[in-house]
């Protein structure tokens, strides 16, 4: 039985892949897991059969049998660790990739969707200018330490994995900003993951209901 | 051999228990594992030695043998994969609890983290009154839905796991504020987390630091 994600039935950025169904959509793709999707209204999100799921009414859920996930940093370990090709087999390296996984989730993520949120919400505040400077400081100084972590690396640690594949996912977010640019080896690596065929694949498929939805 | 973690050797909180190697002390407190404890100066962070372990320059970390970790969720996870007392044995409920790991470090932290900060660093800003309203309007949202969820069980999906651990530690950031009193079944989860030996035992050896450093 194929595992059923949810996604929205009209995603906030049009076709752009940045909900956060595409980084379990890139997953699924790595490890070649064909899933059906569900797509979601707004207002569905709020209904009880869709709580009972995702206590936070939000998308992705994931659910495989009995198995019932949310929150796409849990829903891609799970992926991870049942199938093979995003998680190294050696202990010390499985679990460094995952301290990869938090990383990108928190510590990267925090400042990136702020800036981005800031960017669209308060560009008519007054003290927008300010703020947006101090929130573009704060992502810099993340993307400066992972500039000079990742060096000439192809990826964060060693092979591609499920890690890379968040960090690569909120990094996106960035793009268009400029931002990622000033750090050559990082744009290197965004490029490098968009150009997996299963980050193709994924996208083109997001894309898709973007596309159905804009035409109906 | 024991575990050394990285801890603030003067915590910006003076010894409330809220950086995040205190979810790390609980977590070894929980299953049982004496540990060391590195503590680090400010501008240690930032030296190679520091960056080789936590590229991002903060705390904690934990080294055991071989095995080299950052990221509080990463390492709370991998304690709580080898060691009984975290995460239950079968496979769907340790996946939930999972689930409920990351909703606590992004979901419920992002706001809870930004709606603290702003309210230490943003209260001379021009923007303060209508960046604490609409930080507010989120944390209570995100209150409001995992009120909804918990309803009168104890913990968040059957016995206490690492999920409550974590989202337990995230909401004491809220600790003052007036907004878990808001929510009395939050409230009450919040304080039965703190009243388990284990995470006074934890509470207690951070401010032993914080009672030295403040000696000194």
């Amino acid at each position: 039985m194929k595992p059923t994600i949810t996604a929205f039935a009209q995603s906030p950025d049009e076709g752009q892949g940045l909900a956060r169904d595409m980084p379990v959509r890139w997953a699924l793709e790595e490890v070649g897991l064909p899933y059906e999707v569900r797509l979601l209204s707004f207002s569905a999100l709020k209904q009880p059969v869709h709580l009972a799921l995702q206590p936070f009414g939000q998308i992705p859920t994931y659910e495989e049998g009995s198995l019932s996930l949310f929150e796409v940093g849990s829903i891609v370990l799970n992926i991870a660790e049942r199938n093979a090709g995003l998680l190294p087999a050696d202990p010390d390296a499985r679990a460094r990739a995952i301290s990869w996984m938090f990383a990108a989730l928190t510590t990267m993520d925090a400042p990136v969707f702020d800036y981005d949120l800031a960017l669209f919400l308060d560009r008519d505040q007054p003290w927008y200018e300010h703020r947006i400077k101090s929130l573009e400081e704060m992502v810099r100084k993340r993307l400066g330490s992972l500039a000079a972590h990742l060096g000439n690396s192809d990826w964060l640690d060693g092979a591609f994995s499920a890690g890379d594949l968040l960090m690569v996912s909120v990094l996106r977010r960035l793009e268009g900003t400029g931002l990622l640019e000033e750090y050559p080896n990082i744009a290197a690596y965004v490029a490098r993951g968009k150009s997996r065929p299963a980050f193709r694949r994924a996208f083109d498929a997001q894309l898709a209901v973007a596309k159905a939805a804009a035409s109906d």
